[in-house]
């Protein structure tokens, strides 16, 4: 072949890196808020919950901060979402979190982001889905005795739904979380008109219940501490936010700016969201407390504590019992959203560490319906694991859940301060380097912020249970260091290998052969078609009789290809095959030997156990011998076909990263 | 190639059809008894014990029929061992039962035999196992009150020794065997001495007590139905007597005669030490019973009734305690050896019954290790099954265990009968003649008997437990039955295609790349090797900088072979490639594609995970395609020499069935 013919390695089909122009379904702002904003947004069914909760112990009279600590929140909400916008601005490829922290700060720290946000995917089920089944608990009892089980179940069909490859909508998405920012926006407007402006007495239903406080009249560093393990389980509402950072090409353009105003309005109904239930949960007495039948004083027997949410509801629609269900049903829709987004967010990650080699290279491939279905397996397996442990208790998961998400934000924002001051250091264009430095000031803010959280998070949370998510941060990285660290030592073995790229003088090909049958025949006449310098065929004989009728068919035959019997004294295939291989490569080492195996291709599982089997074992064995090349030549079974009729597959997340089919384009089954 | 060439055809690797004529140490015969008779040897440890067992069900007076039932049971014997002698001279080649039942009696017949075995095989160690535990606890308390935990344990340590590849030796087998025979006769000898010579007073120490008859004053129908149980469970003395006509190969020349004399000895030595045992257990006052602290009365507090053969010993040798530890030790190691034979018989059973298509053909591989392997592990997972569901209780696990024996007995004996009869039909020389009609007789007999004794135990037995057996039977045959169906639609499919034996006009090859290393390279080189008709790199574009950067490799580098770049919108490796791969057929469809995959060869499981997942996928895929090839090109990384240094493995069961190295001859490791 000259050298001229190189021209055509341009020769693509269809249109180059089609992957990359083609199928993109743009979302506009209206699709990609709730796309984006389920997590985040239904972080609020759940966050102000805690706080009521955690302040109980120090008795009612604790219920006075709760404002304060739902502006310290807020406040924190604002910082974050301020900074976010500063990298999607930065950062427009969707690399997110991790990308900023390796890009900045290098690979360790995009690792340590990298394993924080993997335990996080894992917490987000398991929060999300057990805070559904609380709130759904709320209004049916049976779900309220059967929480670890409704929530197995819920993982297990998401799992399943998920396995099956949902082809994501920007509907499917839409309708729940509009549906939810309505439910609470009505609730939460009627309920303050209802107070303020009717004047109405509403109360919610453990409004005339005592806490019995756990620690009467704390002081000096025990309250301070209290208000602070408030605070840090608030900043749940935080979850979430940075989701929009990692979905910036999705949106249409311009893609950063759409990005950021997105990112504002989510944090804009949050921040309403959040406050709003605060101040009038505390308005109309809601209790929450984490033993009702010891802490709550009055209360009756048996008593079964509605969430913060149904609470509210139940007071504020009173005996309208359609608009009570309704704020139910869509919390809960929203909260099972959210744990689906990171069944979908776990292996989009996957993928971009395995692109890292920190993970199986395989793992790559995002269209991969195997990678996927492994790591949708790993993550439900893993929230079930920690559902089943800790009893689907919202307040003992949430404990563990916001480290990771705080690592991630405070490394993303070290990253964005090194960002730049980077880029300052060769901007010489006034007005870019006035708008880097704004940038620079609010993401240091931002880092300022997000580390005071995060240490707060740790003093108060971690024996309470945040020791957990740490130690499996540090296993997964430990595991992820070995992974990258083996993919580096085969590189740096090929790298130190010494290869000739001289051609093998002559090939030499052998047919395996048991009995001469369509497969063996096809395997002869394909090997033939290969023109090698030699071609033999080769029996081994474990069975006197059967070689002898193969012998004798062979010479009845029209075949020209010699046969050759191997001894195998201890009625074995592997070994004397590996022999005969050895032996033909010191008699020529220069030579390749081609060993061609029939195989027979089947549909079932079980017919695969019934065939090929020495097939499968001899060519593992050949493949360790060097200078040897295997060849399988198929002989389709009828069976086979079922497998050729497999569904297409699409890959979940498709919508959020922009990858989608176009409408009209249809993909040909396999 | 001419037809000239298949002269070639013959030329053979060392000496032709070597498994046959090397590799065989012949057993003479005081080698062979131990070897093929620890099996049913070892069954008279439990026999007579079962024996009083069961009558004492009916108090002490039914005692006074042990003798007799001893005397029905040696009979049996009798007419088996003569029975037998005629199979060993019919059928010299070792198939055994499963043989004679498939040649004479048709596939389903010897499909059933098949079945019986191989239950038995399991319960042969299940039982043997149960019964060591027994014997050792007589001695060594702690076992006693652990028996499941010593069984389980027992297996487990049996497996392992046999997974490993245990090299079986005649003295391994002499040693144990020989000591228990010795140990038995002088146990024997020496207390009939002391009772009828001497005219000692020695009394087992259960003498004392009295039976708490469950059914006290058994009369008619129900007592001839308790001594047809306890003839019934006496039988299981028989078991293992059918395994020297399977190791005819094995004896030194003349086989058979060698063979049936061994037979004769076994038969011999095992009725003398069962009516030994029984004599002398009722002459020195031996109760068994199934419950000593409910049906023993006068036992002490917590007495821990010892095994039937501890008793005799204990008293025999009274003050001298070594003799007691000897033969309880010598008892417990013979049926740890009988389970042993289960060990290996297994899976040359599984070997014959493959070799029929009964099961997964590559169990017909006899030398292969991994074959061997699952059969093992089958083997031991159905014991421990069986132990811990009875919870190690000889008496409960015999109710199973004989049901498969004499199935496979009767069915033999009426086999032979078809035998000779079918002889006799040609058979002209007188003598020959008067001898066939005297085997014919000797097997009518054994018919009528082991048939009769297969009612008995059915009658007696299904309900206490024989139908788990034949559940568990009629489940494999039915299992074996759908295997060799499918291989025979299989078969039918082949004869039923069409296959032009015309050569493909032209061959195109394909090699994947991923990037430009040198396992990729070494497939082109290899691929240009082969020189096909047309040949191409192709690569998959599931990322855009990586596709790009060996685009411009490939342009700089001196490969002279064209890259082609497919596009993958949904970033997946294998759609892409069959549809190419298709594309190409369809364009030219009398040609063949040969597709090169570069694969990395790695030493351990993980690192199997970490590399190949997509070509071992894309491949399995390609299979799929007619008129394809798929060609693996191996890079063996470092790692891989490990598993080049697997040390030598040695089938099990070699010994017994006349294979073994040469003396000197040494396994090349692979």
């Amino acid at each position: 072949m000259s050298k001229a013919s190189t021209a055509t390695k341009r020769l693509l089909l269809g249109r180059p890196f089609r992957s990359d122009t083609l199928g993109h379904t743009l979302l506009p702002k209206r699709i990609a808020l709730p796309v984006f904003a389920s997590d985040a947004m239904s972080s609020v069914a759940y966050a102000p919950q805690e706080i009521f909760l955690v302040l109980s112990v120090a008795g009612l009279s604790a219920y006075t901060y709760t404002p304060w600590i739902g502006l310290a929140v807020a406040l924190v909400m604002v910082v974050v979402v301020a900074s976010y916008r500063q990298n999607v601005h930065a950062y427009p490829s969707g690399g997110g979190d991790y990308e900023v922290a390796t890009t900045n700060l290098g690979p360790t720290a995009g690792l340590t982001v990298g394993s924080a946000l993997l335990v996080d995917y894992v917490l987000t089920v398991a929060v999300s889905i057990a805070s559904a089944a609380e709130n759904i608990g709320s209004a049916v009892p049976f779900v309220q005795t059967h929480k670890v089980l409704f929530c197995v179940v819920a993982i297990v069909l998401l799992t399943s739904i998920n396995l099956r490859g949902l082809r994501e909508s920007g509907t499917a998405f839409a309708i729940p979380t509009y549906a939810f920012i309505v439910g609470m926006v009505v609730m939460l407007a009627w309920g303050f008109l209802r107070v303020y402006v009717f004047g109405d007495d509403i109360h919610s239903e453990t409004a005339g219940y005592e806490i019995k406080a756990e620690q009467d009249h704390l002081i000096g560093i025990a309250f301070v501490f209290l208000i602070a393990r408030a605070f840090s389980s608030g900043c749940a509402a935080l979850t979430g936010v940075e989701a929009i950072s990692n979905g910036v090409p999705a949106f249409q353009k311009p893609k950063s700016r759409n990005a950021a105003t997105t990112l504002l309005l989510l944090g804009s109904i949050s921040i309403v969201l959040l406050m709003g239930i605060i101040l009038l949960a505390k308005e109309i007495g809601v209790k929450y407390v984490s033993d009702p039948a010891r802490d709550l004083l009055g209360a009756p027997e048996g008593y079964e504590q509605k969430s913060l949410i149904a609470q509210i509801a139940h007071a504020v629609f009173g005996g309208f019992t359609p608009g009570f269900y309704f704020v139910t049903v869509v919390t809960a829709l929203i909260l099972v959203l959210a744990a689906n987004t990171a069944f979908n967010g776990f292996p989009v990650l996957g993928s971009v560490l395995a692109q890292d080699r920190y993970l199986p290279r395989q793992l790559h491939t995002r269209g991969d319906r195997l990678a996927f279905s492994n790591g949708i397996l790993f993550l439900a397996a893993a929230a079930i694991a920690f559902i089943v442990a800790f009893g689907a208790e919202v307040t003992a998961l949430i404990q563990l859940y916001i480290v990771g998400v705080f690592v991630s934000f405070t490394l993303s924002q070290i990253g964005m301060v090194k960002h730049w001051t980077r880029h300052l250091k060769t901007e010489r264009d006034p007005n870019a380097r006035a708008r880097m430095i704004r940038s620079r000031i609010i993401n240091t803010i931002g880092l300022l912020m997000t580390g005071s959280v995060l240490i707060i998070v740790l003093i108060t949370k971690f024996l309470a249970g945040a020791w957990i998510a740490i130690v499996a941060m540090v296993a997964i990285f430990g595991l992820m260091k070995l992974i990258h660290r083996h993919y580096a030592s085969v590189q740096a073995e090929l790298d130190n290998s010494d290869y000739e790229a001289v051609l093998p003088s002559r090939t030499h090909s052998i047919v395996l052969v048991s009995t001469l049958h369509l497969p063996s025949r096809r395997a002869l006449a394909f090997a033939r078609a290969t023109r090698p310098d030699k071609l033999e065929a080769v029996t081994v004989n474990v069975d006197d009789r059967d070689t002898r009728k193969l012998v004798a068919q062979w010479e009845d035959s029209d075949i020209t290809v010699p046969l050759k019997v191997i001894a195998s004294p201890y009625r074995e295939v592997t070994r004397p095959v590996i022999d005969y291989v050895r032996r033909l490569r010191r008699e020529s080492p220069r030579d390749v030997v081609t060993v061609f195996i029939p195989e027979y291709v089947v549909g079932h599982w079980w017919e695969q156990i019934l065939h090929n089997q020495s097939a499968l074992r001899l060519k593992g064995r050949l493949l360790f011998e060097p200078g040897v090349m295997v060849t399988s030549v198929p002989w389709q079974l009828s069976s086979s076909d079922r497998r050729k009729r497999d569904r297409t597959y699409i890959a979940p997340g498709d919508t959020r990263r922009g990858v989608g089919t176009l409408p009209g384009e249809r993909i040909e089954p396999l």
